[in-house]
């Protein structure tokens, strides 16, 4: 089978591997329909962290059910899936108290392979999440909104929720890239009436106001802090979705909020240490983390989709085939593209 | 009047002061009835953080109105009242969003002087509390659960609100000071089927355990850690309450926690730098600050006192009157009292 390999920092390739196949009870075989690039694969793709050689890579994907280990009862072969990053087992007190993104039985081999022609899927009588009907059922704007559910709007999603954005609320995005567009789209459908994008590109300022955002802050640090205190009557926002992770914005993040806000974070925290003080005295909150996939697809976004409530979709704004796997990381990693989709088969 | 006064580490004194007087139309003047000594108030008795010599002390009192300002109408001479050590103006965003202690107009002068005969009251309009009838109407238990209501039983609910308790949760607190203790009980008001009480004193354990503590853990640090893996399965608890503010404390806080779990911190803060990525790769949550008082009060607190629900007041070990304030101090500084009550009027 064909699969998307890591060959060194900048250089991406296709190799001929010997095809998934089933290893354990809990395992699926998914035959790959659309995948696609995450801005957390840039890291190795730029060389800021390390990366076996020849490694399979991706873990953004939705497929067709293949076969299926003896353990698999929810999916069976021919069913369409979303198959989500997050492997929960489903039966753990992580998985129970809905955050499948920290299941307490996953492995750190299961999440590699999704750009590619098939894939084995570990615990996958539990994370994956079954779509009705069949990839042709779907127009091409469909498929990619149900691909976003493998991971970048479950993520932006989470930021949302992590924040406890509730109806009526005033919230700030930190991040225009994928994750932060999704996260407007996912502040607009918990209810959020003023959504503040902090972006400084026209094409993802406008994409952002399509999503929902009713204000654009294009300002950094303490001149964005200024910005949101004019935008809100000195108040500050209700709940602050950090989606990029570097160590300024962690810091806006806090600083936007009003007494009591929940900073959500899913941008993967860059900076170790942080003064937490600044949290303590004006009552700031901060949660987040691995997104739940598997339980928030199934409760609130698999539905939001296919009732074309929402169009996450439309952050795929270059398409790709496996072979062009190169190009779809340049786009990506020069930001021509805002994510890069990978068509692998019909 | 008489007033409680700080002299110098280890050393309390009472002074003859001019009385107290309404001074802007929002103030409010009270003749106190009984009131007490804060863990808080530890810090600069035993000289950790600097206090100004002859400087008026104590922020926790229960009291009846003598006089207010023009612009006070909630409160009127004679009324009974819970003077809470937060002074929320009740129109702020803070306020307005619940959190009175963070209220934006608060001013850094006015949390002072409860320990005394008389006490200007600042922003009395809202921020005071009114309880029916008159202390006559009350038993000496009832009292001191009132008391309480101005600070340390609100402190202690402001935990497991931050920590988000639910009905059903295991929840650990960790501390057994007064804020504490009062955890438990707020644990136990907010549902929580099962409270691990984090105690190394036979007579405090047996307090938590009175207000609802159904396990004690006596070790510390990641020997606690382990306690609470053996009593939940390996899961990890719910929800956590920190109410100590060591790095130590903090740290286990964040590793009793199941993914997802909430710390909820009233312990003010030791150490300013701490790895939050330890909070992220668990989805482990941050939350809390100063206590919502007059807020929480209001919406809950008073009622559960009034109904005999809670009884925080136990926390008062030993009684004083006001002549007695270094003996007062001392019992809690050397650790013989939880917490001193100070009896000032009938």
């Amino acid at each position: 089978m064909k699969t998307a390999v890591f060959i060194e920092p900048g250089k991406m390739s296709v190799q001929d591997l010997p095809k998934a196949q089933v290893k354990q009870p809990t395992d699926a075989v998914l035959k790959i329909v659309r995948a696609c690039v995450c801005g957390s694969d840039l890291w190795w793709y730029r060389g800021i962290s390390k990366r076996q050689a020849n490694s399979p890579v991706g873990h953004e994907a939705i497929g067709i059910v293949e076969s299926v280990g003896s353990a698999v009862t929810n999916v069976k072969p021919g069913d369409f899936v979303i198959a989500p990053f997050t492997h929960g087992c489903g039966h753990c007190a992580a998985c129970l108290a809905g955050f499948d993104g920290d299941c307490m039985n996953k492995t750190d081999d299961e999440i590699v392979g999704y750009q590619g022609e098939y894939l084995r899927f570990k615990n996958a009588n539990w994370a994956l999440v079954k779509i009705p009907g069949q990839p042709a059922d779907y127009t091409d704007a469909q498929l990619n909104d149900l691909l976003t559910l493998s991971d970048v709007m479950a993520t932006g999603y989470h930021a949302a929720t992590s924040a406890e954005v509730k109806a009526g609320d005033t919230v700030v995005v930190m991040g225009d890239g994928a994750v932060g567009l999704c996260g407007v789209i996912a502040a607009k459908l918990l209810g959020a009436t003023r959504i503040i994008a902090m972006s400084r590109h026209a094409d993802r300022q406008a994409l952002a106001k399509e999503f929902g955002a009713t204000d654009i802050i294009a300002e950094r640090g303490d001149e964005a802090v200024q910005k949101v205190g004019e935008l809100t009557a000195g108040a500050g926002a209700d709940a602050v979705l950090e989606c990029v992770g570097t160590e300024l914005s962690v810091d806006t993040a806090i600083k936007v909020g009003r007494p009591g806000a929940v900073v959500g974070r899913v941008g993967v925290p860059q900076k170790t240490e942080m003064n937490t003080n600044n949290l303590f005295w004006r009552n700031i909150g901060l949660r987040g983390g691995i997104a739940s996939v598997t339980t928030d697809d199934r409760q609130v976004l698999l539905d939001a989709v296919l009732k074309g409530e929402i169009h996450p979709g439309k952050v795929f704004t270059q398409r790709f085939e496996l072979d062009e796997i190169q190009a779809a990381y340049e786009a990506m990693g020069q930001r021509r593209a805002i994510k890069s989709l990978l068509v692998i088969s019909e």
